[in-house]
């Protein structure tokens, strides 16, 4: 019999349709939701328009309606993992993709922009309530991250965080952006970091957000301003990296990583990855080199470690998608931080082309480093029961074929 | 006869102590100068307390404390030159190391956020006509760079870009912060880069500008937060490139060098160039990998080129007190991108230990690469008078000996 892997995705999406919330929504809230939702439907409609070919999501989408539908229906949810040969998936909200987002703003991105931070709360634990059921269908395969909107309110964040544990969900979801807020290096988050490291809850940061104003403009998703603002999807997409690895430069210096030694953080859907190596080599620079920064005086001694060196010790990337020459710079950037994802069901993740991918990028790649990379890395960080997901994997993992040339 | 070098230097500051400026700013504005500069110094004077180390700063400048001068006075400046052997120089605003920044916040970084617009511009054409009588002690000398708060009003802008070119200022500082403003993106600045190309007036940024407020605290400079968020000061130098290289990612994938093919932009005081190639990478990655973000359409077919094309065409980097392992990159970021700057009058300047750095940078460095570094690059892409340099370069130019292992 030929070796199945073990795969685990540490980027997948699942949410309810936006209208089918109102349910795990406290009653409270039941007088805005209807109007709230209508609002919010809009903006993804012309958000969407704006933002995304038509054309190439509805062809995309057409053949694979109903398996969409896993990003809900936990039948077809199933259904997908195994054709995928996922064992065991991490579940972050979803986006505009299929308009199964929380109500409020609280989704994917979790933007403080714009928002009410009482309603925000009221859609971040609907959702997390919703996805606790979600993950008690197979509590040891599906690794829910709950919603955090923790920039509004550190000991609200901290008893959120709370349930979440008592229910099921092992990680957290925080605002990629801060906004007007303050940073991640401020010391007022302390109480959030230590209720994480304590009850062993990974924080995570997903990529998507940026300042889409000022690539889109003042009037974006309401008007179209690709006439005057020409090039503005190129500078999205080459500085959504940059907002995606921003929190962890504030924590990083911010000492986060010293005070709390055993607090895990995650970047995920980090594409191109080969930013992060120079990236790194910066903030060691900073550390390190202080002559060209003497005048601006020690900014280092609370510091024991290098920032690169608590980047290998407590972070982890999300590698979703991620592409050949990429993984090639597995030593540059860590082997272990690199944990590959699926990010079912977005049109560029590879669902439902998985094995596909699998095949095209890892052929060739050296097979104990592409083991870890596909699941060893990620049941380690998360703390997996790994002998349960083996013997899923035996059933519908991926033959180790894979990485023959 | 030993050879002399031609050494350019492109990055030095120059102007009058702030109170010094009122006869150069327009009468009508002098019923706010004397209270705006009482503001803006003691502003600085926390910024400073906050920002730079005081017993460092006041040792450095202790023994130049007359030399320092020489930021303003024409002969002192004279002496510098002859002491740093440089022939020319390409001379910004000051900042706040000697509080010799023009008022209303028109100085280095230009920041529009709490500005008067109307008041900034009174500022930035008060330096600007001071600047022009500095440099026309010795016009093939002195580089002028004008401040040009481009944001407020473009009409404005493109008339001061002409007053300039009039007046001897051969270069434009813009704001490398465009905060709540339209992005360089935007096609409502073409008429500003026309000019520009017309006349053959070079486009500036230069660094220093970030957002100090998401590293220091809403209340920054006039509240310590050093307790409260540590590790400011390394996000801050951690991310000031970023901030930097901002506008060309804006300029690029705006299409400006495809409409203006001949103007020039130059990044200045780009230390830590080891992030240049990745970015570039990151750029040409996005143009030419269309796989990933097809979701996204077509937002590359208004470039003929490459963004790496365009910047290796059109721009260039002020490599102020570069060190020797970024010179060693110089095929990467591109040999004739990199102009050499020694950053008089600031404490983290080569100046007044220039000839030290030579031979300590530069020892054992190909000749011809260095020559095109120190001078050559910057003659060739300012259009210098290079026979007038060279007689000047013969008299007081470092011995090509520093090249020497």
């Amino acid at each position: 019999m030929s070796e199945r892997l073990l795969v685990v995705s540490t980027d997948c999406h699942a949410g309810l349709p936006i209208s089918e919330y109102k349910p795990y929504v406290e009653t409270k809230y039941h007088d805005f939701i209807d109007m709230a939702v209508d609002v919010q439907v809009d903006m993804m409609d012309k958000a969407e328009a704006q933002f995304l070919i038509k054309d190439i999501n509805d062809a995309w989408r057409a053949p694979i309606k109903q398996a969409l539908t896993g990003a809900w229906d936990y039948k077809e949810r199933s259904k997908m993992l195994a054709d995928d040969g996922i064992a065991a998936e991490v579940i972050f909200p979803d986006g505009i993709t299929e308009q199964n987002t929380p109500p409020f703003g609280a989704g994917l991105g979790l933007s403080p922009k714009d928002a009410v931070p009482e309603l925000q709360w009221a859609g971040a634990m609907a959702h997390n309530r919703w996805l606790s059921e979600l993950v008690a269908n197979d509590p040891k395969r599906h690794f829910g991250v709950a919603s955090i909107p923790l920039l509004f309110d550190v000991d609200q964040a901290v008893e959120a965080a709370r349930w979440c544990h008592e229910n099921g969900l092992k990680g957290v979801m925080l605002p990629t952006m801060w906004g007007e807020h303050a940073a991640y290096h401020d010391r007022k988050y302390d109480p959030f970091w230590a209720v994480c490291e304590d009850l062993g809850i990974v924080v995570h940061f997903h990529s998507g957000p940026a300042p889409l104003n000022e690539y889109f403009g003042a009037e974006f998703p309401m008007v179209d301003s690709s006439e005057t603002l020409p090039g503005a999807m190129g500078c999205y997409v080459s500085e959504v990296m940059f907002w995606l690895f921003r929190p962890l430069t504030f924590m990083l210096w911010g000492g986060v990583f010293e005070r709390f030694p055993k607090l895990q953080a995650m970047v995920v859907e980090g594409g191109t990855m080969f930013m992060v190596p120079s990236w790194l080599r910066l903030l060691d620079h900073n550390y390190t080199d202080i002559h060209f920064s003497a005048k601006l005086g020690d900014f280092r001694s609370h510091l024991s470690m290098a920032p690169s060196e608590y980047f290998a010790r407590n972070c982890g990337i999300g590698a979703s998608c991620v592409p050949r020459r990429d993984l090639d710079l597995k030593e540059q950037i860590g082997l272990k931080q690199i944990m590959w994802g699926s990010d079912f069901p977005h049109p560029e993740g590879t669902w439902p082309n998985t094995a596909d991918y699998f095949s095209k990028t890892f052929a060739g790649f050296p097979v104990d480093d592409g083991k870890a990379i596909l699941g060893g890395n990620a049941t380690e960080f998360y703390g997996m029961d790994e002998g349960y997901l083996r013997s899923i994997a035996d059933e519908i993992g991926p033959q180790v074929s894979i990485f023959n040339k």
